[in-house]
């Protein structure tokens, strides 16, 4: 029998996943990676920036309400961070006045909360009125049901407009001279050029250096289309 | 019989519709404005930046296609520039792959070119790839069909996103130093700061000074929360 390390099934997966993977669907979780070096310091350390799509986060207890006991995640497509995965499963979010988006993905692994992750022009859809949060952050955050097929789950609270932010590690910390916690601009140069600022920086050891915006920002400033992305204090 | 002034007029059905007009909807064509001094200068002109939801623009011809011969806009809402207006008809448009937008509003008055405005939500929504233009340019976009209550009008081009845009006065365009065809940039001030680019500097005689910008972008900058608009060289 022949053994396999982790990081090579995963590699494999990873690669199999991308091939069946078609780019630009918005119900994917995530969307478009695009790279570029930062200016034309060759220390730069390359930027990703990804538009994510709606999706949500779910604990182990509320997947088992959507998907049934003892349900587990599969992942449908590896992320730009080690570990992360959109996932096969999707739900359907209810509103208020019956209004509903069908097929949100699913981000894995659980985590201790459930928490759905709209932009503005999907939450005016749905006649939620949302706040701009950092992930975990629920405070005066509207609730939603969630439909899987096994059940409901319902949230009263933690359906929020995630906060826009980049993730780094220490090293790229150092480059754009950053502590957790602190903010960074985001220039885009596009059709619609622009300049988001002050990003949210989210250090940890094992991170890679992304940016994550929402499909409103990447509408607004026409990511798929982007010629350079910077990142400047 | 009295006689009135066709401004009193104006004025009048203005401030009826004012009272019957629910601010924030997304499909009356134009939504929340918001007007501040920009800076401290008391020179400054007010600034008024509004999100201009979808919509089109019809010819007299197509028009009667879709509502009949001899039909004639019904204003519904009186935009802030003097004579333009939100009208009661609204038309259904359908891209392709039966993929379709209901109750997209008709601004008027009728012009020489029918358009089709959407943000870029919504053209990924409808399947349509759509290019950044200014009102009028329709190179390289793509075409739709248009359904009224008396028939169909079918445009080979002319869906764009309307490129962002700055109406001003010749007193305006004193005061920022620019002449028509120049560029601006708008910084936002919100919990979703940014400073959108190159906007597109509109010079006419009668014009009010007034930012258009689409959804994606107002709700990219959480425009209805903004505290404060500035446009800068």
């Amino acid at each position: 029998m022949m053994t396999l390390e982790r990081s090579t099934v995963e590699s494999l997966v990873r690669q199999a996943l991308a091939r069946n993977f078609r780019a630009g669907s918005v119900s994917d979780g995530q969307r478009t990676s695009v790279a570029y070096a930062s200016g034309s310091d060759k220390r730069a350390p390359q930027l990703v920036v990804n538009v994510s799509a709606r999706h949500c986060h779910v604990t182990q207890e509320d997947l088992e309400r959507l998907f049934g006991k003892g349900h587990q995640l599969t992942p449908f497509k590896w992320l730009y961070q080690d570990g992360f995965f959109a996932a096969e499963e999707t739900v359907t979010v209810i509103g208020p006045r019956q209004r509903m988006i069908a097929n949100v993905r699913i981000l894995g692994p659980c985590r201790d909360h459930s928490q759905v992750e709209l932009a503005f022009t999907e939450s005016i859809m749905l006649g939620l009125d949302i706040p701009v949060r950092k992930s975990g952050d629920h405070r005066d955050s509207p609730g939603a049901y969630l439909i899987g097929p096994a059940g409901l789950a319902r949230l009263e609270k933690g359906v929020i407009r995630h906060e826009r932010h980049v993730h780094m590690g220490p090293s790229d910390a150092a480059y754009y001279g950053v502590k957790d916690g602190d903010r960074l601009h985001l220039r885009i140069k596009s059709s619609c050029s622009a300049v988001l600022e002050g990003l949210l920086v989210r250090l940890s050891p094992a991170s890679k250096l992304e940016v994550h915006i929402d499909t409103d920002e990447g509408n607004a400033v026409d990511h798929p289309h982007a010629t350079e992305f910077e990142l400047f204090t």
